[in-house]
């Protein structure tokens, strides 16, 4: 069983003969045990993707090293996009919400039993409304309310906290506010967001009131990247529970609810993992 | 154990005090015994609905009178809208296809093996590919090759033969033909089509190629009335399943195929046991 | 849109015809106007269900008369079993838990957020290791340490307590304890437990270890009513995950707590709301 | 996008590093193009899993020859267990049935329209009751009868029969015996079965009348392969469905017909293509 410390590689590249062996072959040279490798090659796009993960016990190149080596010996050679992570080093995960709790107790839970190897240094809201939750917790909440008139300087604000405190990627659970472009691009595949319906039917506001008067059958909720094009982004994960005629609006908020914590959750815990490689506008998930 | 035969009767109509003890108690004057009642109010709509199904052995009212009767005594006094059915008089079910003998198959191995109480006088297409089947299992099998220019002429006749053939219900087990409203029109409520989508998401045409360029991570279908409004029409059943990165389109094709025949059978299992009431762009399913 | 308080009538009996009919007669005689009912017949039992909700608000028989009312005008004719709740009491809840936090962090989230219209006058539990969160949280939290020597002595203060505290029903969030017959018998179908597993398979202790080793493809959860037969009673809900081989026993129970707390909130949703009637080692939820 | 033939490398091994660098190395030297490859380290077992499909187009070791150059220059040395297939050689199965007809028709369903790449030469049964099926689908019938005396005697016929037409596996479409362990010896990981319920809930007889019994909300249905435990076997997929207490026997065997059909066509859709690996009492499904 191993416990030590390990490498993960994540990349993509245009799809070619010897792929894999080239990087298991460097590898192997270099005394890394695999401990687990999965590819994919989507033949309508011609492009490999591959998530390895090895360990740094033993393995010859000094763990800060491997980036520059895997890069100047096989990375540059087949114009790859890659990733080094180090299991070792805990990503860290900033929370934002605004005034609904569900998500973040329940981020709050699996933060503080341990579940995840993930630091939340700070939780970020435009209202003062969920405050006394992170003091129970002892997590800094920094409040930046936002009108039109001063978005663009509040999100400079965010963004400049978010760089202080290295912040690898931001979860918005049920942040109700629409982040803008800048915002979007100075954090590219790096923000988590949890819509509540099964994208994509019913994008944008309400959507739970819509599914009603749809008069659906199964309501839904998805995961996925933010991009610029809004509820457009890449797709992490999705889920759905079965709804009657019986069930009220507020019966759907209620059972949606269930759906968005878990479906955030699991979204989350794939990225603590690295296991997503985003790639356009879907994800390879490494599961 | 009851085994004799039993009256449905399906209704709906402004909610107001005192309807259940209005129902019961016409049916237990007459010694109806009632073997299940299912009541619903939407209250948004204000409207009540309402199933109830009873022996007919001991009904004091004919069971050809009971329509009348109950029209008289109770239905226009409340301004309801109902129907009457015998579980002694199954009813009778047209199947439409195109090339795809999936839904077909699945419908006639249910039908043979005597898993429905249903008639399936006819078998409808606009092309010869399936006859064959129709053929093994002993069914008339008719075509009618539509082309724009013949599409009103045939049309009238396939409505003139359900009509002569006294069908309840017509299935359009993957018929590639969109219905023209004056088909839909003679038909309220009583055409059901499967989509191979989780509707709304993917109305139209080839909804796997579009679940595949989305990214999505689970795929659905979508048994529901059809309407003069393409594939807005009252959704009766849906159901999901998980795919991931590695489904290629002709994955989820053949996935997709397995949802749309259980979807679908699963629909026309509640319409011939009477538990659908539609309203409007809803239905109430009495399950 | 009703908002006014209502009367709930949960009651089984010996089937027969004429029980809808007589109790909705009753009460439209008294003007209560009907919310919901639904009505359940067990043929192989030959027993009827029922529950009915209506509006206390112009209902003739005063609110604490109704279940004397009833009883006398109709319960004892039909050899009733029959509950009458009130929506304007809030049931009283205990919570018991050990040492694992996930299902209590979920229960008082949804209590604290008035998802749930419940009191939690206690939790209960046999370690501190808990006592923070119920401190944060602002609820008495009471340790009775259980050896083999106290377990009589200390199950009769908890009984002791529950009755002071006017507790309507105990749910056992992961209570690592086994309740003995004396305290199970003090509330009959009042205490409802989780188990970590897709009950009948994998009963006792340690069932993810069990999943596991068994290599089954989906795993699940199950809340119940807690019998003197352990993990025999009466089922209120089940729902499953999905597995693969790559999940290790660890993996099982991170996706399993998920299960647990989804599975145990929607039977304390289904409890508060008056919607389960237990019989024999079954369960009729009318949903 | 690869339409050529592929050869597939199953394998097994005791755990050690470089197993991956090994294999695909021996595919790049004499270029061979990976398709897909997953692997699979089971810790607690300390056993490696290994599927790997190339392109068999171009690769220098001639098809037929691929087998014993693996074994010579890799197989042997690591202690692996292996098995190399070819994607131009269809798989012949047997279909054995007794009287249920909705697997049967499933599966010649998804035969003739070509979903599968496989050859069904026979189909066997126990009794006559299903010949007509097998007549419209012009697939030879074999009926051997068996007794607790002959039943020996007529299993050696079917293995002889099996070994004459070159089967590669066996699948029991609600084959209502039990096979001996002889024949089962005869066919090791080579015969799925599909048991009527969630394993290892309801093993045995009657599953549906046991669920109903137990007052579960949930059924399910197991394949697996067949071993000389009853119900033991190796799991290959399962699937649940929810219930309600609304549904008799007869709905719970007519909703798991439904789940038996899907569950042991996507065994079977699995054994086509190869992915399945047992170890034990597990299977590694390299989906």
């Amino acid at each position: 069983m191993n416990n030590g410390p390990t490498a993960i590689l994540l990349m993509h590249c245009p799809d070619q003969k010897g792929l894999v062996a080239e990087v298991t072959d460097f590898l192997q040279r270099n005394d890394g045990n695999i401990i687990s490798l999965d590819q994919h090659v989507d033949r309508s796009a011609g492009r490999f993707f591959m998530r390895v993960e090895w360990e740094l016990n033993g393995f010859r190149v000094p763990a800060d090293k491997i980036d520059e080596y895997f890069g100047t010996l096989i990375g540059q050679k087949y114009q790859m996009e890659w990733q080094v992570h180090r299991s070792d080093r805990k990503p860290r995960m900033a929370v934002f919400v605004s005034k609904m709790s569900h998500c973040l107790y329940d981020i709050l839970q699996r933060y503080v039993s341990g579940e995840w190897g993930v630091e939340v240094p700070v939780i970020v809201s435009n209202h003062e409304n969920l405050r006394y939750i992170a003091e129970r917790f002892d997590i800094p909440f920094e409040v930046f309310p936002i009108t039109k008139a001063n978005k663009k300087e509040q999100e400079a604000r965010e963004i400049e906290l978010m760089r202080q405190l290295d912040i690898d990627f931001i979860v918005l659970a049920r942040y109700m506010q629409i982040l803008s472009d800048d915002f979007v691009s100075a954090f590219p595949y790096r923000v988590i967001n949890i819509h509540h319906s099964f994208l994509p039917a019913f994008k944008g506001a309400k959507p739970y009131h819509s599914a009603f008067s749809r008069g659906v059958k199964v309501i839904g909720a998805t995961s996925h990247y933010v991009t610029a094009d809004l509820d457009e982004g890449p797709i992490i994960e999705q889920d759905v529970r079965r709804i009657s005629h019986r069930d009220t609006v507020k019966d759907l908020i209620r059972i949606g609810k269930d759906l968005e914590k878990v479906v955030l959750a699991r979204a989350i815990w794939l990225e603590i993992q690295r296991k997503i490689l985003p790639y356009q506008n879907k994800t390879i998930v490494f599961d």
